[in-house]
């Protein structure tokens, strides 16, 4: 067997078996043996930031990573920016390089580059596999060590000849390590804390934004009288069907110090110490106010749901009670708005239907319209990177098949990665791409005051406009092969996702905001 | 002044006035600069990768560096691979790259990532500007650095609060170095060589490869019975219109070896040593055949023009003679092949037309088809890295304005950075691609074969093949604000070439080839 068989078979044998691919020359034996290990499925990508993306999506809702299949330094760079995202969102993700064969790289051949250099900017842990023999035991490192905790990328680099030698031996599955308790003293701290009167902010994030840590969350916040906040892009925050509806942190510094004012002390589980997105002039960084304590219940290396138990349990904190049923907001009619555009969103959610947001500032009032819907998963962008909609909501279709994936994708960020379309058409994924086309980079106009730029003469307004040319989302998505349709009303929007939410595979609507 | 206007006032002032920019939130003081700046041309691009394959585009045929201006780690890693190319074609480019305020980056914000390994791993230089008050003496160190010789990427890192804090001064321009020149005794040596009677190739590159060094390189071939090759991906070949039409050392290893056999001496002149491009199972890397003497007349930091013209002057060769008048192939009809396709470009090239050569398998006839015709600038993809020919091509458009650019681009390479396309049509750039669509990852399909991948069913096959779905390029292209045709005859591609070549602007023609 030679390694590249022996890699695949380790990979399926550690239980991943989706692998979203851009394979090139250096990868070949890799792609001949998908058919010999059938276990493993393939996604081809057309553009390898909408593998990383993909597999980011998956991981989040497959709790366990994908695979990528990369070509050479360029490869792994085109996937970086998703990786950049992977890695915030704490998933676990194995990420394959294919590189010149050993005995290759002191020519410097053309396509020769720092890939070494490149993996270590972005992975948590990286191999470069040196033998055949060796590669199925890389594998199997590289699969154990993405899980962390917390999930992180591991990049194993395989040569060419390590690939096509023989002498592969698939190495069997290595235990993945579980997710450690937080000791009983911290929980105790913290529940003093929680019984002095004074007034505390619970701060929820990463796994804690699901179901178990949700109701253990809002039972302290009941039994305690503190404030609860989740932080601002959680990877996958768990909504709708009468789930605990938890405040989020803001992006802009003012406002969440606000939401922190007059705090006393400050708990964290699973979400680090507010800090600004950016830096502004004359404005703070750090958003912690002065004065205030901080406590940590649990960091992203802990398990962070079990210790929001503990420590409800600990307080003599209620069970959950009944989940009230939600309402949804009425069937908007009329202006195509940022508001009109949540309406019906949140009209017609479907349930179990998983939300993958890079709405960026055209999605602004569709978390509230939604809190009321059906149980929902909503995965936040949450390294900041953009370009990780569409193929995030690619490889979260993969994983949940029967549940609609939507996707709401703000129009610069889609153009980053609009590749991810046709892996969708290809794949036949249920995916509804609700792209919001404010033809601008919004954001960045609103930016551009905030940090003070003088100016803000034609020159640097034309720098922020999408309107010369207005990109025709509807004519892009078709020639990627996924049907499309333009909405210009609220009313046109509603029945256009009405229809996709009936259908099975993927569609586009773009909706024009006025 | 801020620091942002002094960067913006030191590269103008250092002859580098043309920047192709994708922004966020931490360059905006360099985008408000530019009102009050208007000697700098911002050119807007949709995908970072887009502005780097650009400004390589652009040095090649302005022999200046353009600046970029790319948005945190995720932006210069979205610029990387196009960074890669322009580094192997050994152009200047000043890549500035915003970061996070300096006294922001000890709270690891989201978008934080690592940066500087980022650049060092893809950059011949690099700095991280610390104050205001130097951030011009900066850029000018880094417009300087970027000519090397030979030219190289310069990657200046900016964090937000050196561009808004206040006594920023421009710097002057720094002298460009001169590309020095080949010592006597070299050329003599390579005389004695190309005077001995044994049998010698001339292998040219780099900037050998126009108009005067062409010239000297012919000179000295038939003078002295030399056999003279070119290297394969030339960063500018300037062609026809009756300058010497050299043979290209061949991109598959026997084919080169063949070219080399019975071989005695090599002198290289702005070449490498001819290695392999990949790695193939018992196949050779070193494709320098045994027994041949290798002697390099100049490398790349040298003047091989200069170094040409004297070796040929040494060898009292003739001086260049008139130029024949070249031949175009006919007016091609009926199916629409890469030959006929060849010819139709051959027909109708415009004089003075640049030629970016992205086409891979499809585009093999072309340079038969176009040696005898008028004359061009061809630039190849040097760096071996698929998506760049789209941007490339942008560049050279805003490099040359009043001359054709015919971009050869085949599908499966068009894909990485279709977003180029948006900024020709804002641009109103002359730029006339061919998109050529063998609908499949051709060279892979052969590759796959060569590197002895057994199996080659049809899992594997579909890793190659992109008939599922057809990606429709008329839609894609009208979607970017490009106008765009479909040809399936070489009729029609020859009418639309025609109708390309004669209007301004640019147009998209998907040839879809039998």
């Amino acid at each position: 067997m030679n390694g590249a068989e022996a890699l695949l078979r380790t990979l399926v044998g550690s239980d991943v078996d989706v692998c979203f691919a851009n394979p090139g020359t250096s990868e070949m034996h890799f792609v001949a043996s998908l058919d010999r290990v059938s276990e493993m499925r393939a996604v081809l990508t057309l553009f390898e930031g909408v593998a990383t993306g993909a597999a980011d999506g998956y991981a989040r809702l497959a709790g366990k990573p994908a695979a990528t299949l990369l070509h050479l330094g360029p490869g792994l760079a085109n996937s970086w920016a998703n990786l950049h995202n992977a890695r915030r969102a704490q998933v676990p993700l194995v990420n394959v390089v294919g590189d010149h064969a050993t005995y290759h790289q002191r020519f410097d051949s053309r396509l020769q580059s720092d890939l070494w250099g490149l993996a270590r900017s972005t992975s948590a842990w990286q191999r470069s596999a040196a033998r055949a023999e060796d590669v199925g035991a890389d594998a199997a490192d590289a699969v154990v060590a993405s899980y962390g905790p917390p999930g992180r990328i591991a990049t194993l680099i395989v040569p060419a000849d390590v690939s096509w030698n023989e002498g592969g031996a698939p190495a069997r599955r290595r235990p993945v390590p579980p997710c450690p308790l937080v000791p009983p003293e911290t929980i105790e701290n913290v529940a003093k804390v929680l019984r002095s009167g004074e007034r505390v902010v619970l701060l929820i994030g990463g796994a804690a934004m699901r179901e178990r840590g949700l109701d253990a969350a809002a039972r302290i916040a009941r039994a305690t009288g503190a404030k609860l906040l989740c932080e601002t892009f959680p990877t996958v925050h768990s909504r709708g069907g009468g789930l605990p509806d938890v405040e989020k942190l803001a992006y802009y510094g003012e406002m969440a110090m606000a939401q922190l004012d007059r705090t006393q002390h400050l708990v964290l589980a699973g979400a680090r110490a507010p800090s600004s997105f950016f830096a502004y002039p004359d404005k703070p960084s750090d958003l912690v106010p002065a004065g205030v304590t901080v406590h940590e219940l649990a960091g992203p290396a802990h398990d962070v749901t079990a210790a929001l138990g503990a420590l409800a349990d600990a307080l003599g904190a209620d069970a959950p009670g009944t989940r009230p049923a939600g309402g949804r907001p009425d069937r908007p009619s009329g202006r195509l708005t940022t508001e009109s555009m949540a309406a019906a969103v949140g009209h017609l959610l479907p349930d179990g239907a998983v939300v993958v947001d890079e709405s960026i500032t055209s999605g602004v009032s569709v978390p509230a319209a939604t809190a009321g819907g059906p149980r929902h998963d909503w995965l936040a962008l949450a390294g900041g990177s953009i370009g990780q909609g569409l193929p995030a909501a690619t490889g979260a279709a993969v994983a949940s098949p029967g549940r609609r994936v939507l996707c709401l994708e703000a129009d610069g960020s889609a153009m980053y990665t609009l590749q991810a379309l046709w892996t969708q058409a290809r794949e036949g994924l249920d995916v509804t791409t609700v792209l919001l086309a404010n033809r601008s980079y919004a954001i960045l106009q609103f930016e551009l005051a905030r940090v003070g730029a003088a100016g803000n003469g034609e020159r640097a307004r034309a720098m922020l406009d999408l309107h010369d040319p207005v990109l025709d989302f509807v004519s892009l998505s078709r020639g990627m092969g996924v049907p499309a349709e333009r909405a210009t009303t609220a009313d046109e929007l509603a029945a256009l996702l009405e229809r996709s939410f009936a259908e099975d595979g993927p569609m586009l609507v773009e909706a024009v905001l006025a």
